[in-house]
């Protein structure tokens, strides 16, 4: 299968790596052209990396430059044949998902979407859970990509439907980091040893991905990626936009807004920053 | 080993039970006598459950009860043989447990805090999380029934040191649970199957026991036990009395005293009954 990939940022370098380790035939495009060293493949426009290819995978960063990517001067849309399969794994508008799906198939291109949870880990070790929107045959075809990228690749239902489940992992992640840090403050705080806590807390009702995973970052106070502060501020914003009231969601977004400035590029355990300030720890 | 059991709730029966059938000689006592059947050796008070014993398990509701249970009239104090250890496997203020092992110490009486998490399940099948506080030699000292209680039994630090890390726990699954709640109702309002969504996020960062254990609940709406949303509004409160500034563990607090009334013996995930309201799902 000839595959086109766009954007090579934390995630998409090594996701694009683990594709040419499994044997695919890949051309890569970065807009910042830099980052294409050390790929073989090279191609200099989202146009000129879809021409001829079966499968076009994108993983940039938000709703806008998907749409540039897709549909701009130098877009695939120019570029890939008829039946080729856009495969959008970025995190984006699950609204913008459908118009854009709309407006691919009237150039007979197809589109699912495929957002990912599992953090720079996840894509180095191919480990990354993937949620899939789209039409059960399309989602089949990008099967065994989907399968290289990801540990756990379900699908769950039409086109958007990806970035929704994206949207409520978002959510529920939110309140999983504020209260591993609200936690953990009140451990130090109260002079336990919060190695210890972790360790016993971590067979318990406790036990989570991000406690296993994060809480050493907010220990310690240093906050390598990981997942950036700053895309997960935007992917809250999006889960917002629904206009539901989801309380702990929106109370880490305005905590995130107040952090972005100064930590948005560290992983988004920095959220710990704010919690141990207003304990003055 | 000759071991008295005070507390047959919803808790203290199966772990009772679990002692009797590892081999242990037990007697129990209850408040309610007849939660007493089914065991063979029962007391008719704290006092005479302890007289003769090596070891006193307690497993009752709130501080005041553990000091009802230890120094009221006929409390265990009144009945232990100097040289006893108690082992409070209750849920209670880290404070007052220090003050209790300082008067019982007067007695020649041992004391550690052996708090737990894990719900009716982990009682059931021995697999608690045990948080333990105390003297070195008087927790190698309990260790064997711990072990029997328990699939991880940690040893935090000093007397209290179990109580403080249970208040951490309860302060963590505060932000668990409104995640899980928010994220589910999030996922309902977009007209997702929240099974799938359930499904697809449970290997990624949104991988939790909360996830995996209540989230049917709060999709089916109805809330067994599990863990007593009252139990936890009042373990909450003993965290807040930190003075700490814990805001998704204050919120938590808030919407469990607004559900109390009506849901305080159900499971805490009825705390989706709030999130569910607010967005008229």
């Amino acid at each position: 299968m000839k595959i086109g990939f766009v954007g090579l940022g934390t995630m998409g370098a090594p996701m694009a790596g683990n594709l040419v380790a499994a044997g695919f035939d890949v051309t890569v495009h970065n807009r910042t052209r830099q980052r294409e060293e050390g790929f073989e493949k090279r191609a200099s426009s989202p146009a000129e990396v879809a021409s001829d290819k079966d499968l076009v995978v994108m993983m940039v960063s938000d709703t806008p430059d998907v749409e540039e990517v897709l549909f701009g001067p130098h877009g695939v849309v120019h570029g890939a044949p008829p039946g080729a399969l856009i495969v959008d794994m970025s995190t984006i508008s699950a609204d913008a998902t459908k118009d854009f799906g709309a407006r691919l198939a009237e150039h007979d291109i197809a589109m699912i979407d495929a957002p990912v949870s599992g953090g720079s880990e996840g894509a180095e070790k191919g480990t990354l859970t993937i949620m899939v929107g789209g039409d059960e045959a399309d989602v089949e075809r990008a099967r065994p990509v989907l399968d290289v990228l990801g540990g756990k690749v379900t699908h769950i239902g039409p086109l958007g439907s990806g970035q929704l489940t994206k949207a409520v992992n978002q959510v529920i992640i939110s309140g999983y980091f504020e209260g591993v840090a609200e936690g953990l403050v009140l451990a130090m705080k109260s002079g336990l040893d919060p190695y210890k806590v972790v360790e016993a807390l971590s067979a318990g009702m406790a036990r989570s991905a991000v406690l296993e995973m994060r809480a050493k970052n907010m220990i310690e106070q240093t906050y390598p990626l990981g997942f950036k502060l700053a895309l997960h501020l935007k992917d809250l914003k999006i889960a917002l936009e629904s206009g539901i009231d989801l309380p702990v969601a929106r109370m880490v977004k305005e905590t995130e807004e107040r952090l972005v400035a100064e930590h948005g590029d560290e992983d988004m355990s920095a959220l710990a920053i704010e919690v141990r300030r207003k304990a003055g720890l």
